[in-house]
C-alpha cells in the first residue's frame, strides 16, 4: 500500500491501524487451502478483497457520517468527507490493481459483479430507509448485497485460484455465502441491544440511518407490541427511548428470533462443509461459523444490563 | 449500463442525458484509428475511460457539494450524497468489468494506476486548500492528476489496443498529456472570468473551495496587485466582489500569462503528432487542440461585461 505520497501515508497507515477481524481474506485464504494452489496469488487476492471492504467501510462512514470504526476515529471524523471519498477510490483502484497481477479474468469478472451488485442493493435499499413496512424478504436482499455476497466471493474465488473441481467450489461459495447471512444477522442484532464500546463502533446506528432491520421487522409484525413500537419508531412518543425498545425487542421474542434464523443459516453453512474430507482448512472454517455466535455473547458480556444478558445466554 | 434495478436505472439514465464532451473516449479511439485495432474493444475501452471519468466527476461533486454540472442538477443536489457515493462506485465497478471482457493485463494496469495517481494527487491538494503561497510547480502537479494523466492514458490506452508501433504510442500519450495541461488551465480560467450559464457549472467555485489556480498564482506575484489581491483572498476586505477580482485577473496580465502557457501546451501537442503521416485521425487530433481555444472564446462570447470580452479577444 506504500503510495510514497506524504499526504497519502498517514491516512493510509491510519487506516491499517486497526486491522479487523481480516475474515475475508481469511475466507479467501482457507477456501484455496484444500487443493493445490499459489500461494502469492493467494495472498495478493486476499489482501485485494480486504481493501475493497475497506473501501466499502469508507465510503459507508461517509455515507453514515459515522464518527467512530472499529473502535477509532473514523476517517471522514479525523480528517474530511473529502479525503473518505478519495482514499475509498484510491483502496479501489489498488484492489483491482493487486488483481491484475495475476492476470486471470474470471476473477476480475467476479469481483468486478460482485462491486456491482453491493452498489447496487444499497442504492436500493436507500429508498427503503425508515420504511417501517419493509418485508424480511427485503431485509435478506439488502444482507446479501451488503455482506452475503463479498463472503461468498472471496471463498469462490479462493476455490478458483487453487486447482479445486468446480462441485466443491460452489459448495464453498454456498458456504461463505450463509456465513454471510449469519454474519449480518449477528451484527443487526448486536447493533440494537449491545453497546457501543463493545461494539467499537456507535450502537443505535440501523436506527438514526433508517435501517430497518430482522429484529425490528419481527417486533412490528407482533399483536403485543407492534402498534406501540411503530409509534415509538416514528417519533410519536418523544425521543426514542433506548431501554424501551431493548425491552420491546426481547419480550416479543424479536432477538430470539433473529437470533434463531442466524443459527440456521450457520447451519446451512457447516452443512454446505459435509462432503469435504476433513482438513485443517475446513475444520477452521467450521470453527468460523461457531467463533461468530461466540463473538456474539462476547460482545454482549461487555454489556451492562444485566437482564439483557441474562437473555441472550 | 442497464442494471435491471428500478432504483438504480434512473439514477444513470439522468447522468447521461447531459453527455458532454466525450473527449476522453474521443481520444481513445482516435489515437487507436492510425493502425488495425479490433473496434469492440476500442469501444468498450472508449466506454470505460469515459466511466471513470464519469465516476470521477460524480465522486467530485460530493466532496464539492455543487449544485450543477454539465448545466443540470448534480447527483448530489437531485438525489443525495449517499447515492453519489454509491453511483460513483458503480461506475467505477462497471468501467473495470467491462475492461476485463477484453482480457489485456498493461491496459488494467495502466488504468487502475491512472485512477491511483488522480487519487492521490486530489489527496495532496486537500492540504494545500487555501494556501495563498502555492507555487506554480504545484499547480502544474494538481493538473496532472486531475487532467492531464486521464487524457494521456487515453490515448496511451487506444495506441496499446491497435498494433502501433512503441515510438509512435509514446507520441500520442506526450500529445495526451500536453492537450489535458492545456485544457485544465482553460477550465481554470474560466471558471474566474465566465459566468455560471456558459459553464454549464458554477463560476467561481474553484475558490470557493480554496483552489488557487494559474492566473491567481501570477496575480499575488505582481508588484501592483500582489498585496490588495492578498487581502481580497484572505477575507479581509469583506465580502469578495467579483467584478474587482476579475479587473485585477485582467490588469495584471495574469489572464493573458495562463492564456498563453496554455497556448504552449498546444503547441507542444500539436508537435508530438508531427511525425505522423497525414490521417483523418491525426487530423482531428489537431483539431481538437485548436477546439480547445475556440471552445474557450465561445463560452467567453456568453459573458455580458464588455471589457472582458474585448480583452480576450
Amino acid at each position: 500500500m506504500s503510495t510514497g505520497n506524504p499526504q497519502v501515508e498517514p491516512i493510509i497507515d491510519y487506516l491499517l491501524e486497526s486491522s479487523g477481524k481480516m475474515l475475508r481474506p481469511r475466507l479467501l485464504y482457507l477456501a484455496a487451502s484444500p487443493y493445490p494452489h499459489d500461494p502469492l496469488m493467494v495472498r495478493d487476492m486476499g489482501v485485494a478483497v480486504e481493501l475493497i471492504h475497506l473501501a466499502s467501510l469508507v465510503h459507508d462512514d461517509v455515507i453514515d457520517q459515522a464518527l467512530t470504526r472499529r473502535g477509532q476515529e473514523s476517517i471522514n471524523s479525523r480528517y474530511n468527507n473529502k479525503t473518505s471519498v478519495l482514499t475509498g477510490d484510491l483502496l479501489f483502484a489498488t484492489a483491482f490493481n493487486l488483481i491484475n497481477q495475476h492476470p486471470f479474468p474470471q476473477v476480475m469478472d467476479q469481483i468486478t459483479r460482485t462491486i456491482q451488485l453491493m452498489c447496487q442493493g444499497e442504492i436500493k435499499q436507500l429508498s427503503l430507509a425508515f420504511n417501517l413496512d419493509v418485508s424480511e424478504e427485503e431485509y435478506y436482499e439488502k444482507s446479501y448485497s451488503k455482506t452475503a455476497c463479498l463472503f461468498a466471493c472471496s471463498c469462490r474465488v479462493g476455490a478458483w485460484i487453487s486447482s479445486m473441481p468446480e462441485k466443491y467450489a460452489s459448495l464453498l461459495e454456498e458456504y461463505g455465502l450463509y456465513l454471510g447471512y449469519a454474519y449480518q444477522i449477528i451484527d443487526d442484532i448486536l447493533d440494537l441491544v449491545a453497546d457501543s464500546q463493545a461494539l467499537g463502533k456507535p450502537a443505535g446506528n440501523d436506527l438514526k440511518e433508517g435501517n430497518i432491520t430482522l429484529p425490528i421487522i419481527y417486533a412490528l409484525k407482533t399483536k403485543e407490541y407492534g402498534s406501540l413500537l411503530r409509534k415509538i419508531l416514528a417519533g410519536e412518543t418523544g425521543q426514542l427511548d433506548t431501554r424501551e425498545l431493548k425491552n420491546i425487542l426481547l419480550d416479543s421474542g424479536a432477538i430470539e428470533y433473529a437470533r434463531s434464523i442466524s443459527r440456521q443459516f450457520l447451519q446451512k453453512a457447516l452443512a454446505s462443509l459435509e462432503l469435504f474430507p476433513v482438513s485443517p482448512a475446513i475444520k477452521e472454517m467450521k470453527n468460523i461459523a461457531l467463533f461468530i455466535m461466540e463473538e456474539y455473547y462476547a460482545r454482549l458480556s461487555y454489556d451492562n444490563e444485566g437482564e439483557l444478558v441474562k437473555v441472550v445466554n
